[in-house]
């Protein structure tokens, strides 16, 4: 068994025009720039172990506990890219220690502790904390967006901790579409971020496909990508590092209403939030025009779960208004998950200004969290998902 | 009691890029043109009473059997407006055998017979009649597209029957924003509408609150007003006089998919349709892919109702496929009103195709029902909604 190479990776959160579609599907090219927020691994974090060693006989990949296909298109491209990488590397490299390693076969477990597939941006916690994972293994250094884009384009953005850009770039092959930091996770500690769980089903359409046919059919779309997001970009990362809220979620909410209305105009339309969704888009302007502020701002990726912005300040009052809204209809004890929120009273100018009928259990569940830092090397044995024979570990 | 006039008016079902906002909110002016179908009175319409007499001592209107404000500001303009114009008439009309009607107040009953505000384009097909109605008792002949289209801007293409375009114009005092036929309702006889009911509750927002702030918010639908719709105008001008229902029944769809992708892209954002409107789009494309081609196509107004373009050979099928994925729940016998549709069996193909969990009750009825004319006026005393004290007649 050697380089065992071991990274919790992380959950992203866009909060600006992230999925504006692809413009190169081969290369996983976005047709604009986009902005997210690294959520913190205490809460959402992807782990993942990759092994190479003589030994083993074929690459295999076990996903959550259950082996998959290695042959995936876009599993087969990370590995090829950091192959290509530490080949790169190793050839102008006089104390190479590892020569023969590159023909070895890989082993990767990878566990994610929220749900797959649900809008949650699993694959872009996924897809960089393999490439992360496989960098390690084969003692690559140099930029890893590239290899982490060609698993999920997103996943570029999860290579950093904070707030993150992904620049689209101009160049037709691809490596000017890098991931940076904007400004790092220390940079707004009173900024906090919910995850409201609407529904952990699989989606009607993956991700991929949706965007993939957005390119091709919305007018609307490629009207955004040139006339709208590029004036958006720069304001925001103003408003981020001016750390100015009411500047911040405007415009977040703005952005995800925007991406969503281009989906709906793609042929044929594309949904990805329900009537839950949309009680919780409407239960958080109810709550800013009783403040006479933006206190609260919605994000929603491709999928219906909410992602809500707000400080600290903010969380507890916001907290009991969902739980106002959407009584939990029998996990009381677990509708809060993640960072500790304390109780808080709702007024009763705040509960008629809602003046919504309740949803019971239309939120599963809240994950309470921050924003958090990039990939993390686990070095406690304990803590990887591979035993010594290269096999994952029974789980308890 | 003089001039009794009684009008049935109708409801009209937009085709094409129909409430794109407005430019002028006194005026009502809209941002772009569009087009409408005008749907049969034998199924959906407003009755509209209109008498003016010497003893009446105010205006006043009964809506539905309940006495209303006459002093609304959209009703006052259209009355205002029809008076303006009969005085205009008679200051040139030597034999003017009503010189001083104009000074006598009206008494006005209208009755749909169909949900009013919950997407049905009641507004529309009201303040027709009400133009309508009152041209007759005040005797005015010339254009009423700017009497209707101050109560509501549709409300002018509900002047004529079959295909009605509502040209945008270009002059600031909205003179040429006039509604004229595109064809007649004779032109396309095996064109069918169902519409189907998922809820007569009030909508959230009106529609007029609605589209007002997509015209000061939503970069998208400046650009669909300026760059998308005027294109679109004359595609599906050109696709009704050929009859073309697969390019008619696409560009319905798109047109109904990107109005309400605007309406998102409104801050706060606007949402017409709801879970059940989504189950219905994916319905559609369900069943048009199983047959390879365009055979049904959906619009939705502002509500979450579905309107239903298809032929003649096509409506018991598609009925079927609506009654499989959204069961009645106790009203199987009522489940249908409208014109008659024959029973069809529905093919396990076609079932699995559809691919859905039946969404018990989730649509409450269909409207079975086609193209039809413009006001007609109703001679028979019978019809008339006031009684020869100027009173609404009791209703049985």
């Amino acid at each position: 068994m050697r380089c065992p190479g071991s990274t919790p990776g992380l959950a992203t959160q866009d909060i600006h025009t992230r999925r504006g579609g692809k413009r190169d599907e081969e290369l996983i090219l976005p047709i604009n720039s986009s902005l997210s927020v690294t959520l913190h691994q205490d809460q959402l974090k992807t782990t993942t172990t990759a092994v190479i060693s003589k030994d083993f006989t074929e690459d295999r990949i076990w996903l959550n506990g259950r082996e998959e296909d290695i042959g995936q298109p876009r599993i087969q491209a990370c590995l090829r890219e950091i192959r290509r990488l530490a080949r790169k590397r190793r050839s102008g490299d006089e104390e190479d220690l590892l020569p023969l390693s590159l023909n070895y076969k890989v082993h990767i477990a990878s566990v994610n502790n929220f749900p797959t597939a649900a809008g949650l941006a699993s694959s872009a916690s996924g897809y960089a904390c393999l490439a992360y994972a496989l960098a390690q293994v084969y003692g690559v250094k140099s930029d890893l967006s590239e290899v982490a884009r060609r698993g999920s384009g997103s996943a570029c953005r999860s290579l950093y901790g904070g707030f993150v850009e992904w620049q689209m770039g101009e160049q037709a092959d691809g490596k000017d579409s890098v991931a940076r930091q904007v400004a790092p996770e220390s940079h707004w500690p009173e900024l906090r971020v919910l995850i409201l769980v609407v529904s952990a089903e699989k989606k009607l359409t993956g991700s991929t496909v949706g965007m993939q046919t957005s390119v091709e059919t919305s007018p609307l779309l490629r009207f955004r990508a040139e006339a709208v997001v590029p004036a958006r970009m720069a304001e925001m990362i103003r408003y981020v590092k001016e750390r100015n809220f009411q500047g911040f979620g405007q415009l977040t909410m703005k952005d995800s209403n925007q991406f969503h209305a281009t989906c709906l105009d793609t042929f044929p339309p594309i949904s990805y939030l329900n009537d839950t969704s949309r009680h919780i888009i409407h239960l958080v302007h109810r709550f800013n025009a009783h403040h006479g502020q933006t206190k609260v701002a919605y994000t929603f990726d491709a999928g219906p779960n909410a992602v809500i912005f707000t400080l600290d300040d903010t969380v507890a009052e916001f907290v009991a208004a969902v739980r106002h809204s959407f009584p939990p209809e029998s996990n009381g004890d677990k509708f809060l998950k993640g960072l500790p929120v304390k109780p808080a009273p709702l007024s009763d100018e705040l509960k008629a200004a809602l003046g919504m009928d309740p949803t019971p259990g239309g939120i599963k569940y809240i994950i309470a969290t921050q924003v958090g830092p990039g990939p993390q090397i686990l070095d406690h044995p304990h803590a990887h998902l591979l035993g010594p024979d290269g096999l994952p570990k029974p789980t308890v």
